[in-house]
């Protein structure tokens, strides 16, 4: 009765949100068949990010040297979305480009390099801060062409705002009644009952593939401690998390041969007095298209089950 | 001083839902700029859509008929999502073909047969919502490879389940509550709030780019006389509806060049009892890339104001 042996697809809940996925398991294929080069093109003309250009950026702001050589560098987004200018998009947009080499992918940048592009995302959290009139900052990676990268030379970005964006409220508000509820932060209860999809751990840090994943190869990294913000871990945590990063961003490079991915940091309000929050990273890679099904009833169809994901990116 | 004429940006929320984009007036694109040719590919191989090959879908489940021919077919998909055989992903999936011409855009059949199809996506509600464990139909269309097409030839497709999807119970609980404070619906007032964004009307259809549009030219339909379904629409009705479909898709694809969509039939659920819902079809042309800034904060970034986009599909 080979239909019986069929997968059958399911519906899934997200652990604390009210956010739904269809597992489409019968769609049945490997992770090889996820392979999606989208190495960074070769430089043609001028590349704004690369070593020399530096007087082509606006006005820099940070920079990070080894042997004396610029190895991250960091300035406001010529092309912002937000502004200090605009009464009702009040904010800041910067670039932190993450490798001088214009050839390196995220994952090809040493472990030790890792570590100092975090310390700059928790330091430009930091400086946003002092501003009053800002209630959020958003660190968001555009990896390849089919997830929003315009230069192919590899970097991150920072939008910082005037508001709270909902999918962080609704985030905060449901670790809050599960905190109040269980006596346990959902995120730290999150490193039990997700122990079928570990990706990657340390005494420090956890990463997984969440049961309900929207993007094939989806996968989540935490800190174990409950803080709120990258910007409350200490260096040896930092460490730990270059460390992941480096090892699973590889990982899925390799696989899928320099697939197009996103990232966005889950950071907790700038005002949040109390601590309902669990600072983590989602990393969504792009092999899906997202559909009028998608768009329409916001239930994301996925059809690589996290329990393979999770297995492909830790072996 | 031409910064003070620089176009700001803007933060909008939509008039019911807490959802919020950023309008980025400042990229000042036209409408020309948006050009993106997804017309349907030349067959190539063997169309399970296409006249001659009924034999290769599933048993067909309706069609309709001009001189003799079929001109609309509908049978179950064949990579389902969901099914009648999985209990935790329990469901229906339907293919309904819009044309037997492989050539044809949905823009480019004939406006009865437009009614003609309206009138099938009516009728599949229907027969669904007699199926008591099913709770909803998504009625969506994928139009080009880049909104999710894996077919060229024009086809739309539904999914029911046991499941009211979020975003519909959502825009329900809103419309509750709109109509609670103020006695009316806020699909009604929007007719009256959005006439700077008219695209298309007559005295039984509205079409209008609603005011915090995510996506550029994105537009939504609905009938004037407050009905949840489109099940409940009279013939009359369906006519304009049919009209206004061919009318703004075709300015849309002869602006654009059959430029890549999606849209979405919102109805309300099948066991809504009291009306607090208001049929619309929310059309969403897949010109911008969703990147990591729309993903981490669940907010669009918009280049194309929807003042602009309305002007240039009504004219």
């Amino acid at each position: 009765m080979p239909d019986t042996a069929e997968p059958k697809n399911e519906f899934r809940k997200d652990f604390l949100l009210n956010r739904w996925v269809i597992i489409a398991a019968n769609r049945g294929r490997r992770p090889e068949d996820y392979v999606h080069s989208q190495r960074s093109e070769k430089k043609e003309g001028i590349c704004f990010f690369c070593p020399g250009n530096e007087h082509l950026t606006p006005p820099e702001i940070s920079r990070r040297e080894v042997n004396g050589k610029w190895a991250i560098r960091n300035f406001p987004n010529k092309f912002y979305a937000v502004s200090l200018d605009f009464p009702n998009a009040y904010g800041t947009h910067e670039v932190i480009v993450e490798s001088s080499d214009h050839t390196n992918h995220l994952s090809d940048i040493p472990e030790a390099q890792m570590k100092m592009l975090l310390e700059v995302y928790a330091e430009r959290i930091e400086a946003s801060r002092k501003n009053p009139n800002l209630k959020y900052a958003l660190i968001f990676k555009n990896q390849g062409h089919t997830a929003g990268a315009s230069l192919g030379h590899t970097h991150t970005q920072m939008i910082t705002m005037a508001h709270v964006p909902n999918i962080v409220r609704l985030e905060r508000d449901a670790n809050k009644e599960y905190t109040q509820n269980s006596g346990k932060c959902g995120y730290c209860e999150m490193m039990n009952v997700e122990r079928e999809r570990v990706i990657w751990e340390d005494d420090k840090v956890f990463c997984f593939a969440p049961y309900a994943s929207r993007f094939s190869f989806e996968h989540w990294i935490m800190p174990k401690r409950h803080v709120g913000c990258i910007s409350k871990m200490d260096s040896g945590e930092l460490g730990s998390l270059a460390k992941c990063m480096k090892t699973v961003l590889g990982k899925l490079d390799k696989m899928l041969d320099y697939p197009p991915y996103n990232f966005a940091l889950h950071i907790d309000p700038f005002n949040a007095t109390t601590q309902f929050y669990h600072f983590h990273i989602e990393v969504m890679p792009r092999l899906n298209i997202t559909a009028g099904f998608e768009l329409g009833a916001e239930i994301y169809i996925n059809p690589m089950p996290p329990e393979k994901a999770a297995k492909a990116l830790r072996d």
